[in-house]
Order: C-alpha cells, then sequence, then structure tokens
C-alpha cells in the first residue's frame, strides 16, 4: 500500500495549525484540484470565497460558534452553492435562470460539497491540515452578509487549513457493515442498533459526556444537548427564510 | 510532483468500463476511505446502497434516464442521506430523533456528498474510473422505492465504477479566477461573464450542440434544453413532496 491511500485510509481532521502561510502556488494547485471534481452538466454552481484577513475572521469567529481555527488557521474557504453566476449568464444570453428552486439548491449543495471534501482531499495530499466547520450551515445567512454574498448564492461548508502543529487520534466510526447495504436497505432491529453503538457508546470519553449532563446515555446527549431538537428546528426556520430570501425565485418559495 | 497528485489535477470521469469485477476487498478499501471523510458530529448521516444484481440495475436504468453506465459498470453506488439510524437509535435509547428537520436535510445531504467525494477519490487512487448519475436528484422517489428506503433515507448522489475501458480528453472548466473570491464576493459584470465563459462558448461541441437546438447561445441550450425550466420547477416538485413524506416530521413539513 502507498504512502497516500494510507492518508486516505487514516486521515484525520486538524485544528491546531502551525504559524506557517499557505503559499499561493499550493493553494492554487490545491483550488484547481477542487474544480476537478464531478458536477452537474458541468455548471460549475458553487464559489469558493477565501478569507485571510484578520478583520474578516472577527467578523465569522462569532458565527462560527467561536471556534478556535477560526482565529488560529492562515486560511479559511467559504465554499458556496451558486446559481447567480450561471443567472447572469443566462441574463446577458437572452434567457432566464432555470435553476432558481428547490431541487437545484439540493444538487448545487451537492456540488459545493463534491467540490469541498476534492478541495480537503487535495489540501492533505501536500501535508496541509483541515477541518469543516458544520456552524457555517447554523448560521448561513449572518455568515453569508460578512462575505457579502448576492441573491443566488449559499454558504454550505467552511473548511479551515493549515500545517499540522498537532497529530490526534483516529476518531471512532460505526463499523463498515452499519453503513453499507446490499442492493436494498436493511433497516435495523433495535439489537442491531445496540450491537452497532455499543463500541462508542462504550468510548470513556462518550461516557464522560452521558456523567457530566445528568443524562442516561449517549443518543440523549446527541438529540437533547448537542443537536437539540429546539434549537435545530428554530435554525431550520432561519435557513428556510434565508433559501426563500436568497435563493429560490418568487414562484418556487417553499 | 508525485503521481497521486497528478491523478487529483487531471482526473477524469469514466464512463465506459471493462469486463472485469471489483474485487470485495478493495470495495471494503474503497468504503473504508470514505467513512473517513469528515461529517457532521460524528452522526455519520448517511447509508451507501450498493447495486451488483442486474435485476436491479434493470429497475434503476429508466430512473437514470437509460444512461448506459447503469448496465455497463460492475457496481453501482447510491449514497443517500439518512436520519433513520440515528432516530432508532434515539427510539431505543427513550429519546426523541431531532434531526427530522430542513436543517438537517442540508447538513445530511452535505455529509453524503463529502462521503461520496471520498469514496470516488479512494476508488481513482486504486486505478478504477467512476461516474456521477445526477439523474439521482430528478428521480429520487422512485430510485428510493427501487432501494426500500425507509422514511428518513434519501438518495443524493449515484456513482458508477469499474475499471475503465477508454481514456477521454479532460472535460473544461471555467478559469480558477471565475469562481474564486477574495474575502468577500465580487459580483460579475456582464463583461467579466462574456470573457469568462467566451472559451466555453467557442468549444465546436458547444457551437454544435447551439446549432442542432437552433438556438442563438449557448446559456439557451442550457436553460432551455438540458435544463429547462418548467421540466425543473416540476421535478422540484416532485422533490419537496418527497421531503415531507420521507425526511420531514410532520412539524417540519415545507
Amino acid at each position: 500500500m502507498n504512502n497516500y491511500q494510507d492518508k486516505l485510509l487514516y486521515r484525520r481532521s486538524i485544528r491546531q495549525y502551525k504559524d506557517k502561510e499557505i503559499d499561493q502556488q499550493t493553494l492554487d494547485y490545491i483550488l484547481s484540484c477542487g474544480i476537478r471534481a464531478s458536477n452537474c452538466g458541468n455548471m460549475q454552481l458553487y464559489s469558493i470565497i477565501i478569507t485571510r484577513e484578520e478583520s474578516q475572521k472577527q467578523k465569522l469567529l462569532p458565527l462560527h460558534f467561536n471556534q478556535s481555527m477560526i482565529e488560529n488557521a492562515p486560511i479559511i474557504l467559504t465554499i458556496c452553492a451558486d446559481i447567480n453566476r450561471f443567472g447572469k449568464w443566462c441574463k446577458y444570453s437572452n434567457t432566464t435562470n432555470s435553476l432558481d428552486n428547490l431541487l437545484f439548491e439540493q444538487i448545487s449543495t451537492i456540488d459545493a460539497s463534491l467540490l469541498s471534501q476534492a478541495i480537503a482531499t487535495a489540501a492533505e495530499s501536500k501535508g496541509i491540515g483541515i477541518c469543516f466547520l458544520g456552524t457555517v450551515n447554523y448560521n448561513a445567512q449572518a455568515i453569508g452578509e460578512v462575505l457579502q454574498l448576492p441573491k443566488g448564492v449559499i454558504p454550505i461548508s467552511c473548511i479551515t487549513m493549515g500545517y499540522p502543529n498537532e497529530e490526534p487520534i483516529l476518531t471512532e466510526r460505526l463499523s463498515l457493515n452499519s453503513v453499507v447495504h446490499n442492493e436494498t436497505y436493511k433497516d435495523y432491529s433495535k439489537e442491531d442498533i445496540q450491537n452497532m453503538y455499543r463500541p462508542i457508546e462504550e468510548n470513556p470519553l462518550n461516557q464522560a459526556f452521558v456523567k457530566e449532563n445528568n443524562l442516561d446515555n449517549l443518543a440523549q446527549v446527541f438529540s437533547q444537548i448537542r443537536y437539540n431538537k429546539d434549537f435545530n428546528e428554530q435554525s431550520s426556520k432561519d435557513f428556510k427564510n434565508y433559501l426563500n430570501s436568497n435563493f429560490l425565485s418568487q414562484e418556487n418559495k417553499i
């Protein structure tokens, strides 16, 4: 097995970075690899916003719930679904944007995500560490305002990147069998669920989370504390409103 | 530059495959790399459905608009957003699924897509060719029925894979400058749009598309023929109905 294949199988997210810039040539290589990823009809329904300036980082920091990587990383990428560029091309070609609907919100989200992962892998192939910040989806509208996104452009993913200053352990995953199905989806029995989550529930770090929150089990920590239902549903309404005001046409509102 | 980095920068989708199986060990390696991709809260909100059986391929074929890769590829992966597994874990842990809302439809779509691209890259690192079929999003509900997806599971991406039996040319892309923005989004002038799309419009294959459709320009081919507005909007309504019936809770319908 070659070294690169090892990197794919044993990759880790990196949250602490050295005080070392990523040079423009390396960044261009990484982004050039990214845009080789497959995309719908080769329409490239995405944009990449690069943040390096301290003033912009300070505006983004609270919107990413003050995660240290925002201050610590030399480069932050916010990768966006973008039907604005395509729409302008249509406008200047005497035709109408046909993508300002929920289906293409889904498709451009997928394409921006494929781009994001291709960028992440290319960065890692160059010895650069990355971390995705899922907070971008919770605060999409406010982050879009900091980045001055026009109508038709919404943030999808945020990647912080820099040279690694830590060697974290490999995080746990469910077994491959737990997420793979042959031919048709085989739904899970109670026993299946208990067997597949047991190793994660028995992890001492996770047991500590349960104890410090005075709950009975790890699923309760996830559904009541970390991904609280009321907070998720309020954030979901905000996201829906953002799609209606900043992505979907009048006739395609949801 | 090493060989693997060349592969990232010059990757091509492969649509014609040799009559050669992908062995289980190789497939397991590819999928194991895939699940190392970053994901929200390590909740792994995705499932992978493997199709190899001829009878299943024949059911999927028309739903993918009869694209030859479905019959030709030894393996088809349909990668799904999945909040069913998490929801069952919650149920058997005396708590409530907090993810059956639009925000987590978006987040699980992103995570399934990051997984998809990590799988694609790992396959390519092993000399296997892949092609994404965007048709999966147009016919999500019918494909979900063929794969017997339960509520909480929807198809996001479809990847056909096999050993390459063609050496296609590198497809065009907009220049990197066209999709990258520094610090804030710089919107496009008419001149910007004309300059960035000119190389694509001047491609003889694209000029032939314009001519055979009796249209004025390439943007019209995209917005009126290939991604027709009426067809997109009908498909978008179908997709919205599918989310309401198969993913979102009663209180979170859109």
